[in-house]
């Protein structure tokens, strides 16, 4: 419902009911008449300017609508990317022990710190940032990665220029309209004004032509990419921590799949010698885990990374977090902990394992139907090519003949067409059918 | 160590360290020099504005110097308003319940709805909101109160004016910092410019003197307050309503210590007629249910509420939950479930029985010592007056003789001195050991 088209309002205070309606009702035929009270509040600007409809609630709605017209049908999730495998025992028994510890005098615990238990910081360190010089405490545990992009904007303000991929996974353009950094939306493009687009296809190997990018404050680069599914190379990676260097500008780099990486790939910016002067990066539990409804994840700011003014990024990022967040759930950080201990890191990278069986089966079948498909090696994203068609109508094709939900292109970024998203997350025996599906019907 | 006072930086790139080092250290004497890459990306000046150390660190920070240098001291902690009381089994036993479902196919959940299950959403309406017309989808679940302030004030954003209480909890003011709200910190007042104080003391009934108040567009209200310890009564919450509507102003009203009302007052703001059209309502199961660190907290946005031009704010505070959150922890929600089940209820009215007779002895305590109390009766705190005294020294004495840590007013608002606030959170021996001491060292 809060989807549809906002229709112009006119407020009019109750007394006016009294007048005939023709004087109270305006000229404009769609305009909605709101009988009752108005606030003087002014609605934020930034608002204002944000397209309507988040993606996912919008692939939702599609979804919603088509099950209305067909109650029968099997639908077949392969459209927003969430983990369907369960949890490892030795992860979800961490959380329970937690959890009923909770119900004792020697168990109970109220506000942890906001950055997260340093137990559990600790060990992000030592897993995933071993030898790159991350220290403790510049992790910042929180309650996933969505959240913390959001939490980065606030951080960041509105007087800064902003590059991002296109395409890219939505919530980083959209919070950085929220938080004001975009200029007005030109409907003809489809592009907010003040953003930098970095297109990434097949033509530039999925990574922007930096040469032909004008210097931004902030790059954000999510790799391994969503939706594209590359994993950018340490060539790659290497050429941008020089950019940034060369420009004075902030990377903020995602890598929220990075679990997925089986190339060799860096899982970490801070791979990249010199990094930790120029990126912050986002990571999650979601992915890596299934914790996408569990909710965890974390930000690293490293103590070298300096504002302009040589004030450390990290001082306002921990003002950030104490003031606007009150730590992830104890429960959660339990079962993090848990994750990283060598029996749920070994259980966990089996699950991975699963999904990514899924991928190179969607890989084998589009390509088999004679498609052109990049991703799903280093990524549980497929990203598949339907040259000169419209991303929408290869989605509602696909939807409407084989009861299968994907991605449409569009919904990540205004600069192209010809492409969907297909997520590797789901049952073994759905990847089956979907393929199966997809070869009586496409 | 994040709140030491800032030195200024000066950034040199490495090259400099060639030349001689006087040719590089400024004239400044306390300027810190950074060796190294500083980005080109400006400070955000809304954080520059922020007056450094947040509270609760802070008086952490107080803590720890104590215990360095009286390490055999025996700590009772009756500052921050953190829960201590073992949660009970029929709510831990739901979680747990989750949480192992999450190693099954059959029990395994992702990304849940932003806005949290409807479930509880429904459970939410009907345990606090019976009779008063709010409905299930009017409520989004959070992950707790401050950071639904936060999400909140990206909602509103930069261009709106605010009032405050004073003293109020520190996160609606710095909230307002970092999005823009305020003006200059003037160090004369401590008062941030474009911010209206509103004090509440005894002078009047600890309820803002609305006569003497400018309108602004945005009216903080927290009740029963923190840290007053005071609830607003059906008059003064029904003037506020009227004071609003006549203002054309939003109330944010943060009624998370609702549970602790003893004396009928309203629990809701939405009790008051006409409130719907004017007010948003944060609450939190933090201090309700011990879920201080499980992180569970709920918004109320009505649809009725609207901005100047007649959009509703129920549909931008539902973009800004899509955009900037991606829903509580599917734990903690099962928890919330099970809070407002029959039994779950009921044995946790027990609790907060157990805090509030905690609060009476303290009442009585301090009221014996010769000191005037405020508060203990409808909340948790207790707002202990200290005439002509300043407070950061009531603290720092109490401190220092008894081993007990408190909250002094200063931190919670520029307009007053002479209080302190001490919190009822505690298990029963350290709050009569807590009088003992009281009785012996004061």
């Amino acid at each position: 419902m809060y989807y549809s088209q906002f229709l112009s309002r006119v407020c009019m205070p109750h007394a006016v009911l009294l007048q005939p309606k023709e004087s109270w009702n305006s000229s404009k035929s769609n305009d909605e008449i709101i009988v009752g009270h108005c606030t003087k509040v002014p609605r934020n600007s930034n608002l204002e300017k944000l397209r309507s409809g988040y993606l996912f609630p919008e692939i939702s709605r599609h979804e919603s609508e088509h099950l209305q017209k067909n109650p029968d049908a099997s639908l077949i999730r392969l459209g927003i990317g969430d983990t369907t495998q369960p949890i490892p025992d030795t992860i979800t028994l961490a959380m329970a022990e937690q959890v009923r510890g909770l119900s004792t005098i020697q168990g109970y615990r109220g506000y942890g710190a906001e950055q997260g238990n340093m137990a559990l910081r600790k060990a992000i360190a030592g897993k995933f940032y071993q030898d790159m010089g991350i220290k403790a405490n510049e992790i910042f545990v929180s309650d996933g990665a969505q959240c913390d992009i959001s939490r980065l904007q606030m951080l960041l303000g509105s007087n800064v220029t902003v590059a991002v991929q296109d395409p890219s996974f939505p919530a980083y353009i959209d919070s950085s309209v929220v938080v004001g950094q975009a200029g007005e939306l030109e409907e003809e493009t489809g592009k907010y004004g003040n953003i930098i687009y970095m297109n990434c296809g097949p033509e530039n190997d999925f990574f922007p032509d930096l040469s032909t990018i004008p210097r931004t404050d902030i790059i954000f680069l999510c790799s391994p990419n969503n939706p594209t599914g590359h994993a950018a190379s340490w060539q790659q990676l290497k050429q941008l921590v020089e950019f940034a260097e060369a420009n004075g500008s902030i990377i903020v780099h995602d890598s929220a799949y990075a679990a997925y990486i089986r190339d060799g790939s860096p899982r970490s910016i801070f791979a990249i010698p010199g990094a930790k002067e120029v990126a912050i990066e986002i990571s999650s539990f979601s992915k890596f885990a299934g914790f996408t409804g569990v909710r965890l994840g974390w930000t690293v700011v490293p103590e070298e990374l300096l504002y302009s003014n040589g004030f450390p990024v990290i001082k306002d990022f921990n003002r950030i977090v104490c003031t606007c967040f009150n730590g992830a759930s104890n429960i959660a950080q339990a079962g993090g902990l848990a994750c990283l201990s060598t029996d749920g890191y070994h259980d966990l990278c089996k699950v991975i394992d699963y999904y990514m069986e899924n991928a190179k089966i969607l890989v084998d079948g589009f390509t088999s139907l004679g498609w052109k498909v990049y991703g799903g090696k280093n990524a549980p994203y497929i990203w598949v090519h339907f040259p000169g068609m419209s991303s929408w109508n290869v989605f509602a094709e696909i939807l409407k003949k084989t009861n299968i939900v994907t991605v449409p292109r569009r919904g990540f970024g205004p600069a192209g067409e010809e492409y969907i998203r297909v997520s590797a997350f789901g049952q073994r025996q759905n990847i089956l059918e979907a393929i199966r599906r997809l070869n009586s019907f496409l």
